[in-house]
């Protein structure tokens, strides 16, 4: 129990502890925090009493915390990460705790700060480890009685995505234009796209750098893996239509990838693992799992507001649907050498669950735009309309235990 | 005429001037140099003689040439480039100059120098611009009759590519390990690739930040590009073969992509614009040219030597026959608002010209595997081998003008 309050239904318990970057109007220079109840502790003030020390001795705090991205805490490692976890943990706890005697300089309200991206992405990745989304975009683009393509059970397909264009929650999302090629038409038009849409995803985050050549096993994934964030995956489904044959998803995609600002760390959600997915046929020796629990519990939810108002919840997924486990992304990604590096994103690609109400995608929602769904405003949607905000939201919970990422959001403006 | 003693068939005549990173074993930090001949002028000592004032002051050389990448003296923008280059250009030609004073100690071998990655690449993007490169793949993978999908002749098809293992010129290629689909069965197996290849590439890398949202026009190209290389895309055909459906590639590519060291600006291949091809259907508005001269005239070999030696030119291709321009792949990757980034790095696709001993792959050479070409050592090859080095080499010469790239290079190790 914290001497500080904490509302019980607070994704950021004294459990969590996620890191983030935000600046405030009195200090704009952006630097670390960690989310508390309501608060934030800033962690560039709370390390000048040395309560890090020895890991992260005193004079260090600047190029450690006084940072407008998490790279440099993030490249410290494993050790010092756990480090700081349990020392924040004590301190929060112990009623005589230094950083008590100080709280009133280093607790920002998080309604007065400004959240900034978390890390500086080196590349972004993203994969397509849901069996039942995969199998519904086949169902609508190609084969029903086909739906998953020959590879798909044999390795977690992923491509490259856009690493410039990766914004944090809050950040408009502008419609964009492309190319589309209307319905039995051999020209395409140019336009603003009509069937924009989302993805719910969340990424994990790369903790460790490996050298070009070296190869990553499943079991070496809590060592180079340091949190986990939600993501949206923001989609033009026309453009991406037209383009992605034969080299995959190019301007659909690039436009704007949205994540929540605060990492949860690994450490954190350690104990809301679950069984993995049964794998049939059973996966090459590179991409056996060594964890019997390589999933994860976590609540997803989807939530529309129209620019009119009345926010609705459209879809609750699961991070547990996931086919694909995050260190069998991780064991593919490096099997041939390619080398990775703190701060990489490696996203999950949409996570829809077996029944209707858990599909990730409006694409899925509205069966290819077929099937309308119903706001709470009475107004429908099959496509995203400007002005409609998009809110992911997540969380694991256990034994009163509660661990949450807060939530990515996004308006899209035309 | 320079008081410096340069070879006429130098790739590095005082009309060229490319930009590079590089170290030495005296001096083991790295920093800008610009290459002339078979020397490197060390531009951190010759920024120390002021002479690129008032665009570079003497108390920014540091910041600016002090760098282990270019992307600071990138992003200064055009009006720099051009400045620095134009002092360097009256430098050396003028018998009086100050830089001729100091020479002993501005003036590096580069035989003596390491070179290093020129650019902090934040993304890296791969087109397929080549018409006669798409319609060989097509021809081999899909419809001889419908060579060319869909979509190829109405946009530039590109995908996002791995930029943490683009490597310098010199650096080995490991033999990737990974999944391929033997043929006729339905089970994938675990091993090295059988079927490693180069692709013969250029890329240009971008001068200027856009803001996310942002589009750029053919017409902004100038502004916004700073200089190219020759790139070697490394391919695994057998892995990208099985993995690349339907988000494209992925494994097949990632384990490795080489860049020549040094970059030549686009102001100094501009005597070298050539009209660009004819293109049918005539593109959408966004993509039509502004320039008469969109394409460039660059000569380009690809040569490969086993280990037990004997280079052999294997093909000679040209820039020029590029079917989508530079300046068209800039606009369309832009054209969605995507936002880019100084250091960026846009890779052309396999260059092939029309006829066999122009095409830029052994994929296309060896067509598939079923045709191998023979080596100067009376070998063969469909593709490569362990110990096989692969080296590009490029330049432009008109009117006794020669700027010329030097070379990319890898040896393939197991």
């Amino acid at each position: 129990m914290s001497w500080l309050s904490i509302s019980p239904d607070s994704d950021f318990s004294i459990h969590n502890l996620p890191f983030g970057i935000f600046s405030t109007a009195s200090q704009p220079e952006p630097r670390v925090g960690v989310a508390i109840g309501d608060q934030i502790i800033d962690m560039a003030f709370t390390a000048d009493m040395n309560i890090f020390d020895p890991f992260i001795p005193y004079h260090w705090r600047r190029d450690v915390f006084w940072q407008n991205n998490l790279n440099e805490f993030i490249r410290m490692g494993r050790p010092v990460w756990q480090h700081v976890r349990s020392v924040l943990q004590a301190e929060l706890t112990n009623p005589d705790s230094v950083l008590r005697q100080v709280i009133e300089y280093v607790l920002i309200p998080q309604a007065d700060a400004t959240m900034h991206l978390p890390v500086q992405i080196g590349d972004y990745t993203d994969f397509y480890s849901s069996i039942d989304h995969a199998s519904n975009v086949g169902k609508m683009f190609r084969d029903p009685a086909n739906a998953l393509l020959p590879n798909w059970r044999h390795l977690p397909v992923g491509y490259h995505g856009r690493a410039s264009s990766v914004v944090v929650s809050g950040t408009s999302i502008k419609r964009p234009k492309g190319q589309r090629l209307p319905k039995g038409d051999i020209q395409p038009v140019f336009e603003t796209s009509q069937r924009l849409d989302f993805e719910l995803e969340t990424a994990f985050i790369v903790g460790k750098d490996t050298s070009l050549g070296t190869s990553l096993t499943t079991a070496d994934f809590d060592e180079h893996v340091f949190g986990m964030v939600l993501l949206n995956d923001w989609s033009a489904r026309d453009i991406q239509q037209w383009e992605y044959v034969p080299l995959g998803p190019f301007l659909g995609k690039s436009f704007g990838t949205s994540i929540s600002p605060w990492v949860v760390t690994m450490e954190a959600l350690a104990p809301f693992r679950v069984p993995g997915y049964v794998q049939e046929p059973a996966p090459l020796t590179y991409l056996e799992e060594v964890s019997p629990l390589p999933n994860l519990d976590v609540h997803l939810t989807v939530s529309l507001t129209p620019e009119t108002g009345g926010e609705l919840v459209i879809s609750r997924s699961n991070q547990r649907y996931l086919y694909w486990s995050q260190a069998q992304q991780l064991a593919h990604h490096t099997v041939n050498g390619c080398n990775i590096r703190v701060g990489d994103l490696m996203a999950s690609g949409t996570i829809s669950g077996p029944n209707r109400s858990s599909w990730g995608s409006l694409l899925e929602l509205s069966w290819g735009g077929a099937e309308p769904i119903t706001l709470a405003s009475g107004e429908t949607r099959t496509f995203l309309e400007d002005g409609d905000t998009v809110t992911f939201r997540g969380y694991a919970e256990k034994d009163g235990i509660r661990v949450g990422f807060g939530s990515v959001s996004g308006q899209i403006v035309s």
